[in-house]
C-alpha cells in the first residue's frame, strides 16, 4: 500500500515529539500498519530545527494554511495550541476533506460541537487522544473498549501540575506558593501558572470525557471550576489525619436530574488506588455499570507521551481511512443520532461529601452551635474532630459530613459564618469516597 | 443498518453475563453503534436457563455446532471455555465466514497461529479482549492504544485468585492453606484451584500479551511457570520489613537476547501503584519506550466485567465487518506480514534481581562464606539482614541481590546449599524494580 502523508502544524513540544516518535519507531509503526507513515509536511517559524529533525523529501513552511490545503496530504496533525488560528485551520482541513488529529483540548472543549460537525458533513476523522491525559489511551477506553456500558462516572487528575504541588505540599507540609515556585524551577509549571493551577485545563479535559462517556455535546461553559491556589497546607496536613489525600479532581457523574461537571480540590480515601497517584503523573477512574471499576494510570504530558497518542491516532486513521464512513468509531463515541443534549446541573444541585474547618472561639457551646447549624439545613456529621487551639482562644474544628446537595451545604456555612463566635470563613473542601 | 446477529456457545458464567448485558444495555449501545446487537442463537444444555435470559425469537440449542452453522449468525460468541470442542467450534464458525469472539485464553494461548491463520484465510475476525484481565480493555491498549511504541516490557497481576490470597496472607499473616480454604469458601478459588495458584493461568494470558507486545506467534509452551503454593508468609513479613510486596507476576521483556515470558512470584517496591493493587483485583503495567509506564487496573474476573469485554469485541466487530479487511486491527497488534518468531529466552537466561532466605548455624563466619559464594558468581548484594535465631541455633539470613542472570544465581544457591552449616534449601524469590 501506498506511504500515508503527514502535514504537522506546529513544531513545539508535542509537535517536534510527534515527528521523533514517526521517525524513531517508522520501522515499528510500518511492522503494524503494513504501510508507510511520511512527514510529508510541517509548518513552523522555526525551519532550521524543521529540517534538523524532518528528511529532505519534507515540506516545511511558516504558513500553516499552505499545509491544510497541500493536496498530498492525508492527515493534518494540528499541534498549534490555542483556539483562534487552530479553529480556522482544523476546519479548513475538514473542509479539504483531511483527517485531523489534534492534541488541543481547549479547541475541542469549546468548539468541538462545531468541529464534529463539519467532519461528519465532509465524511474524515477527528481523533484527539492527545487532548486528554497525554499518553494515557483513555479516550479509546471510553469511545471502544467500555462500549457495553453505562458509564456512571468519571473522576480524574488530569492536571500533572495541580498534582505535583499537591503531592510536595503533602510531602514536605509546603505552602502552595512555596511548591509552585519549585514547580516552575523544575519546569513542571509555566511562568503563568493560572491554566494549570486554577482548573480551566482539567476542565476542558473533564469536559471532553464527559460528552464522551454520556453521549452528549461538549459543553465547556457547564463546567464548574475551583483551583488549588488557595489552598492550605495545614488541610492537607488534617485531611491525612483523617485517612484522607486531596486531590485535584475533575469529576463527572450521570444522576438522574441531569450530569454533574466540575473541577475542584477533593478528599479521596487514602485507600483508593487514584489517591496514591503521586507527582506529575495522571489518572482516570470510570465507573461503569457493567465492568465496574476501571484506572488509567500514565504520563498526563510531555513530548513523547502527548506524541504516543497522536500517532496512536495517526495508526488508526491510516487502518481506517480506506473504510466506509460507517465502520468508524463515532466522535463522541456514540452514533452521531445517539448524541442526545443532557441536563447539566449546576453546582448548586451537585450531591457530595464535605470537609470544613472552622475556626471560633474556644468556648462552650460553639460546637454545639455548629452541629445544629448544620443538623437544620439536614447534613449530618461522619466525624468532628477539634484541632488545638490557635492564638490562645481560637479552636479549629474539622468537620467531615455524610453527602448532602451542595445548596444546603453553602446554606449551613452562611449560617455559621454568621455566628458572632466565628470570625474567619468557612473553609470547604468536597469529598468523593470513590466507593461506587 | 440490519440488526447484528450474535451467537452465543456456552452459558455459563462468562455466556450468561454476555446475554444479560446484551439485554440491559440493548439501548445504550444501539445509542453508540447506530444497530441493534441481537442474540439470535444460544447453545446450552441448561434451555429453562436459556429460555428465561433470552427473547422468545432466540434459538436454543443443545448442539453448539447447530449455532456456528447457522446461516443468520454474523458473529460467534465462543463462551464454552476448554480447548478440545470449543477449537473445533471456532475453526468451524471461522470456515463458515461467522466473525468469532472468545474469552478462552488457554484455547489462544495453547492454539492461536492456528487459528489467527485460519481467520486471516477466511477474511473473518477473532477478538479476545474478554480472554485478558477480565474487563479491563488491556489487549486495545496493547493492539491500538500504544502503537506508536516499541513495547519493552509488561508486568501484570492477572490472576485474582492468586492476589486475593497473597493479599489475605500479608495483611493476616495466615498461612497459605488457611486462606485457599477461606477463598474457596468466598467462591474466588475453584475445588480444585491448581490452574490459578500454580499460575497456568496467568501464563495463558501473559504468553497473549508477549505475543501482542512483540509482534510474535503466541508460544506458551515457552513460558516459564511458579505458582504461591509454596509461599511461605514468613516471607511475605520479610518483604515488608524491606519495603516490598510480594505479587504473583506475569512478566515478559524485550531484551537484546530475546523475549523473558515467565510467571512467578515476585518482591516488587511498595512505592509501586501495582504493589498496592489488592484483593481479586487486576492491574497490567505497560513500560513502552514513547509513552513510558502506563498501568491499566480493573476486574479480571466475574460475569458481568468479563461480558463487558466480549460485548465491547462485539461492538467492535460491528463498526468493522462491512469494512474492508486491511482496515481492521490485526489480531496480533502487527500486520500478518510483520509478525516474526523472536528467540524466546530460556528461565535460565533471564536476568533479575532476587530475595533470597538461608537457614544457616548460628555460628561466626556462615555469613562471610555465603557473601563469597555470591561474590564467587559475581553476584552483588543490596542488603542483609539476619532475622531472629530459630530452635535455639539456627539463624535466618535475607539476602536481596542486585540484578545477575538466574543460572548464576541457581549455580550460587547450590553452592549455599552445600555448605555445612546449611540445612534448608534456600528460599529465593525473584525481584522486579519496575522503574524503567
Amino acid at each position: 500500500m501506498k506511504p500515508v502523508n503527514i502535514g504537522i502544524l506546529g513544531l513545539g513540544t508535542v509537535g517536534g515529539g510527534t515527528v521523533e516518535v514517526l521517525r524513531r519507531n517508522a520501522a515499528e509503526i510500518s511492522r503494524r500498519l503494513g504501510r508507510e507513515v511520511k512527514v510529508a509536511a510541517v509548518s513552523t517559524r522555526d525551519a532550521q530545527k524543521a529540517r534538523a529533525l524532518c528528511g529532505a523529501d519534507t515540506l516545511i513552511t511558516d504558513d500553516p494554511f499552505e499545509v491544510v490545503r497541500h493536496e498530498g496530504i492525508d492527515i493534518v496533525a494540528e499541534l498549534f495550541g490555542g483556539t483562534e488560528i487552530a479553529k480556522d485551520l482544523v476546519l479548513e482541513a475538514i473542509e479539504n476533506g483531511k483527517h485531523v488529529v489534534t492534541a488541543n483540548k481547549k479547541l475541542l472543549a469549546e468548539y468541538g460541537n462545531e468541529i464534529f460537525a463539519r467532519a461528519e458533513a465532509k465524511n474524515v476523522m477527528v481523533q484527539f487522544e492527545a487532548a486528554v491525559a497525554g499518553g494515557i489511551p483513555i479516550i479509546k477506553a471510553l469511545r471502544e473498549g467500555l462500549a457495553a456500558n453505562n458509564i456512571r462516572s468519571i473522576a480524574g487528575i488530569i492536571n500533572g501540575t495541580s498534582n505535583f504541588i499537591l503531592s510536595e505540599m503533602r510531602e514536605k507540609g509546603s505552602a502552595f506558593a512555596d511548591v509552585l515556585k519549585e514547580a516552575q524551577a523544575l519546569g513542571y509549571a509555566e511562568a503563568d501558572p493560572t491554566f494549570d493551577i486554577e482548573g480551566h485545563d482539567a476542565g476542558h479535559k473533564i469536559t471532553i470525557m464527559s460528552a464522551l462517556a454520556f453521549g452528549t455535546p461538549v459543553n465547556f461553559a457547564a463546567c464548574y471550576l475551583e483551583g488549588i491556589s488557595r489552598l492550605d497546607s495545614r488541610d492537607i496536613k488534617y485531611a491525612e489525619e483523617l485517612g484522607y489525600r486531596i486531590k485535584l479532581l475533575g469529576i463527572t457523574r450521570k444522576t438522574e436530574k441531569g450530569i454533574e461537571l466540575r473541577v475542584h480540590p477533593t478528599l479521596v480515601p487514602e485507600c483508593r488506588l487514584i489517591a496514591n497517584v503521586n507527582g506529575v503523573m495522571n489518572a482516570v477512574r470510570v465507573q461503569a455499570d457493567m465492568v465496574g471499576e476501571t484506572l488509567y494510570y500514565g504520563p498526563g504530558a510531555g513530548a513523547l507521551p502527548t506524541a504516543s497518542a497522536v500517532v496512536a491516532d495517526i495508526v488508526d486513521i491510516c487502518r481506517l481511512m480506506d473504510a466506509g464512513v460507517q465502520n468508524r468509531v463515532p466522535y463522541l463515541a456514540f452514533h452521531p443520532q445517539g448524541v442526545q443534549p443532557l441536563t447539566m446541573l449546576p453546582m448548586d444541585e451537585i450531591t457530595s461529601s464535605y470537609y470544613l474547618r472552622v475556626q471560633a472561639e474556644d468556648k462552650p457551646g460553639v460546637l454545639g452551635n455548629i452541629a445544629s447549624l448544620l443538623a437544620k439545613q439536614e447534613i449530618s456529621i461522619e466525624a468532628l474532630i477539634q484541632k488545638g487551639v490557635i492564638d490562645g482562644s481560637k479552636a479549629e474544628i474539622v468537620i467531615l459530613t455524610h453527602s448532602t446537595v451542595e445548596k444546603q451545604m453553602k446554606a449551613a456555612i452562611a449560617e455559621v459564618e454568621a455566628l458572632a463566635s466565628v470570625s474567619e470563613p468557612v473553609v470547604m473542601i468536597r469529598m468523593e469516597a470513590l466507593n461506587g
